[in-house]
This record gives C-alpha cells, sequence and structure tokens, in this order.
C-alpha cells in the first residue's frame, strides 16, 4: 500500500465485506499491516439493515480482540465497508445515514471492494458467487454490473438459487413428478423432513438458508447425480454469460471468488475457466483501499 | 343442501375460501340459502396468521352488511374455513388454537373446499390456480395432494411463479442476457421502474405482488412475445402433468378453478383440457358444506 502522506501514519483503518452469510473485518495500520481480522453474521442491508449494522459493529469488535487490542476507541477508526445490496440506491441512502459508532465511515458495493482487492488497482474484473451472484467490472472509472438483482429474482448460478432449485427438485420427486435421485436423499437427510415438512422447515428460509444447501447439489452432481448436474449445468451457463459479457468491457484481468467460486469453475466452460486469474487480495483488503482512496480525494 | 336434522333451523354458516390474495366469506341459512356474501384481503395463514384472522373477521363481517343484516353477533354463527397454508401441519396447529370470535369454527384447506364446492360432493378434483397452484382429489375418503409447496420452493404456473419468472426474464434482458420483448416492456411500464429499480420495487414483495404481475405474461404471450410464451408454457406443462397425476386418482370428475383457470386452459394440452368440468358451486359454498359435514359427525 502506498504511502499517506497526509493522514496521521497511527491511523488505523478497518475494511468491511458484508455479505448474506457473513460479515469480514480486517483491521489495517495507515501503511496497510494487517493486524487482526473478526468474523460477523449476515451483514446485507437490503436483507435487514439493523441486522447488517449490529454484524459490522461485532466484526469490528472481533477484528480487534484477535489484534490483542482490547481497550480501543470505535470513534477512533476509519472503515471502508463493501456490503452486499448497496447497489440498490435506497439502500445506500437509508444506510449512509447510520449514526455509525466510527471516526468515518464510507460505503461501496461488495462487488466494487472485491475488485479492487482482487486486482490491487481500479481495472478488472470480479464474478463473485457466494450467497448470491454477480458480475462486476471497473475499467477507466467506468463500471458495469451483471446481475447481482438478489433472491429469489435473481443470482442465479448462486449458492441460494442452487439450494431453492435443489428444494423445488426434492419437492417435484416427492410428488412423483420429477426423477428420485441421490439429491433427494442428501437433503431430505440434512433437514430430517420430506415432502410438506420440507415447506414447513424452509417457510420462513432466507437465501442464506437456501444457500445452506447448495453444498448438496456438488455433492450429489460429483456423484452423477441428473438432477444436480441439470441444476448446476444451467447455473454454470448463466456465469458463463455474464464472464463474457464482462470481458466485453476489456477489463484485463478477471478473477472468480466467492465461497462457490473454487467448486463452481470445473463447471464452466473451459473458455472462461481458462482465462481467470487468481485474486491478489481479498475483499476486506479492497475495502481499506477504498476507504484510503475515498478518504485522499476528500482531502484533495 | 340436505336437511340438518339435528340442528337448529335458524343458524346461520358461514363459508370462508381464502389464499394469498383475497378472503371470500359466504353467509347461509342452515338450508342453504345464500344470504351475502364478502371478500377481504390475503388470508394465507402460512404467509401472516395475525393478517388471514383480520381478514376472516373482515369478510364476515363485510358478508353480514352485504345481507344487510348490520345487528348481528358473531358468537352465534358457525364458520368453515378453507385455507391455502393449512396443509402445513404447523400452520393447521396455529390456527386451530386462534380464540375466534365465533360459535365454532372448523378448519381445513382451501382445496377440501373448492373439490366440495365444485362437485357438489366428496369425490372428484380440482386444479387450483390462482396465486397458488395446487391439484388434489377426494376419492372414497382418499385425499391425494399435488404440489401446493408454496412461493417460492413450488406452485410452479401459478400467478406468483409467471410474476416472478417474468420479473426474472425483464432483469436477464436489462442486463442484456436475455432477449428484449414487449414482456420487458409491459412489466417495466407497469413498475415505472428498470433494472435495479425494480428490484428495489420487488425488494419486499409477496407471492400476492408478483401474482399481480401474471397478467403481463399472457398480454404478452397473447401478443406472440416468445420470452412470455416459453414462460407460460413452462407453467402449463407442469400443470397438465398435476392433472395427469390426478386422473391416476380415477376421481370421475376434475375441474379447474382460481383466477387464473380461465387464462391458463388455452394453454393446457387438448388432452387435459377437454376433459375438466365446470365446478358446480363456488370453494366458500364447499366451506360451509364442510361445517355442516363437520357438525353432524360431530353430534352423531
Amino acid at each position: 500500500m502506498e504511502k499517506l502522506s497526509n493522514l496521521d501514519s497511527e491511523q488505523l483503518f478497518v475494511g468491511i465485506d458484508g455479505g448474506g452469510t457473513k460479515c469480514c473485518a480486517c483491521l489495517c495500520t495507515a501503511n496497510g499491516n494487517v493486524l487482526g481480522t473478526g468474523v460477523a453474521g449476515p451483514s446485507n442491508p437490503f436483507h435487514g439493515e439493523a441486522q447488517a449494522q449490529a454484524s459490522i459493529v461485532q466484526a469490528v469488535e472481533l477484528a480487534f480482540a484477535d489484534a490483542s487490542l482490547h481497550i480501543f476507541d470505535m470513534a477512533n477508526i476509519i472503515v471502508g465497508a463493501g456490503l452486499a445490496g448497496m447497489n440498490v440506491p435506497a439502500v445506500y441512502e437509508s444506510m449512509s445515514r447510520w449514526q455509525h459508532p466510527f471516526k468515518k465511515m464510507y460505503f461501496t458495493t461488495d462487488l466494487h471492494i472485491a475488485c479492487l482487492g482482487a486486482h490491487n488497482q481500479d481495472e478488472g474484473a470480479v464474478i463473485v458467487t457466494g450467497t448470491g451472484s454477480c458480475g462486476y467490472s471497473l475499467v477507466n472509472g467506468k463500471t458495469t454490473m451483471i446481475g447481482g438483482h438478489g433472491f429469489p429474482v435473481g443470482d442465479k448460478g448462486s449458492g441460494a438459487w442452487l439450494g431453492l432449485e435443489a428444494v423445488k427438485a426434492v419437492l417435484l420427486a416427492h410428488d412423483k413428478l420429477g426423477p428420485q435421485s441421490l439429491l433427494n436423499t442428501l437433503i431430505s437427510n440434512h433437514l430430517n423432513a420430506t415432502g410438506i415438512m420440507i415447506v414447513e422447515k424452509m417457510g420462513v428460509a432466507k437465501s442464506n438458508d437456501y444457500a445452506q444447501l447448495a453444498r448438496f447439489v456438488f455433492e450429489a452432481a460429483n456423484a452423477n447425480d441428473e438432477v444436480a448436474i441439470k441444476i448446476l449445468r444451467e447455473g454454470a451457463s448463466y456465469i458463463d454469460s455474464v464472464a463474457e459479457k464482462l470481458w466485453e468491457t476489456k477489463p484485463g484481468r478477471m478473477s472468480f471468488i466467492g465461497g462457490l467460486s473454487e467448486v463452481l469453475i470445473p463447471w464452466l466452460k473451459p473458455s472462461v475457466a481458462t482465462k481467470l486469474s487468481p485474486a491478489i487480495n481479498p475483499p476486506e483488503l479492497g475495502a481499506v483501499y477504498f476507504a484510503r482512496q475515498t478518504l485522499c480525494s476528500n482531502i484533495i
């Protein structure tokens, strides 16, 4: 990280990467040394602002504890937060009015910080597949976003989408309108339920609850289960088309990140998969870069 | 309706047909004469028990007002209620504990009363497509239920499913990952939004909100929109398979009911569509039959 000439070298930064399942915080010095990290619960403000704010504060506290800085003052730190759902204008506006406990706080999308982290600069593209799915590129200061519309209207290929499609398939099989398959057994065993009892268990399920079921789709598909393979191919085909659309923006570099990326890559087209580059740094470090960039541009 | 030998002939009954969008009440005398009807808001207890209970009470009040019976006592009427969501065991148990204001109240599923109403007896099958979708047969006292798993895990071919698929298609087109089509124009105009603003508008949408969009799928499909036609064919194909499964139970008679039935029938296979019989009476009258049957069997 470059030197911050106009800033107090003692200034501490926290980068936040917040999504539907968890909130990762990274506590850094002004020159970019990581002092500690913390992980808390869901922090997609589109699905609940109070929960997102509580998770952010808790993740910051855990990062300080991890750094063995038990005596600290939140009012002294500068936070950069990249959160899922911040692409929705009303969510951004509402979160920006949060009376947060920090010295300064800057918000952007989870995609922006993922891109900054992955490429260590502003130029590049990322496809994030975790609870949700989204494509993003930042080229010559211009951003392009593909997908990221959230559950259940979008996020095809994501953990939540895979989990929902799996539950649909299990219920079709229960009605004998779809094939019996290993996927049914895995999901039914996991939920300890069949048929209408599955509906009852998933009655108030949110995107992260569905995402918990995604691993069974991979497990069944890897054991040649046709139902699971069909679901995975449909999801992967969407992600392929997102990648192809992003390459049209000439991002130079593209990384595939998020909790599902590793297991999903083998299902992508070879022409998409072979052009991916590893992410250089994690999104939460991208969030620290973002906070520093914003602070400096504000000072200038 | 047969005579109720063991009952007070002055006894008034109310039949309730409750679904995701509305609650229909029918006030009848003991010998089956309809005195008044009332319609109130959503009454699927799976999506909110307090709302469902409030809608039921309001629909009963409106039925009494319609009958010009402004002075009445809820504590004197016997209510039969067939509600969507009552097939979920926990919902049935919870609703059964409701401290309702009526003399007696008997609960069953919306499908059971639809079947009793449609065939004026216990034998027959119904496919209901409105906000949700479900198939049901009652043959020799044995019930078979296909689908009815609710939104978003099931209810394929329903209004909510059609609306959700339409929104998905519009968002794909916005990302240039799907074809531009009349459906996009109709949905965008109706919501007065495009892209991420659609996500914002549908952020807290429930099944009945999505169901409001179903008519645009029919409108576009009837104007030869390929995206809408593909969605409708997939939904109708599911309903075809539900009908074929139900015929295996040998129901004798099958009716297709609910708010979408009329517009959906032309999309069904001819072999399914031509075997349908009209419903003899509406579900809310089926709910009155159910209340009388249950009361009589309790007296015996």
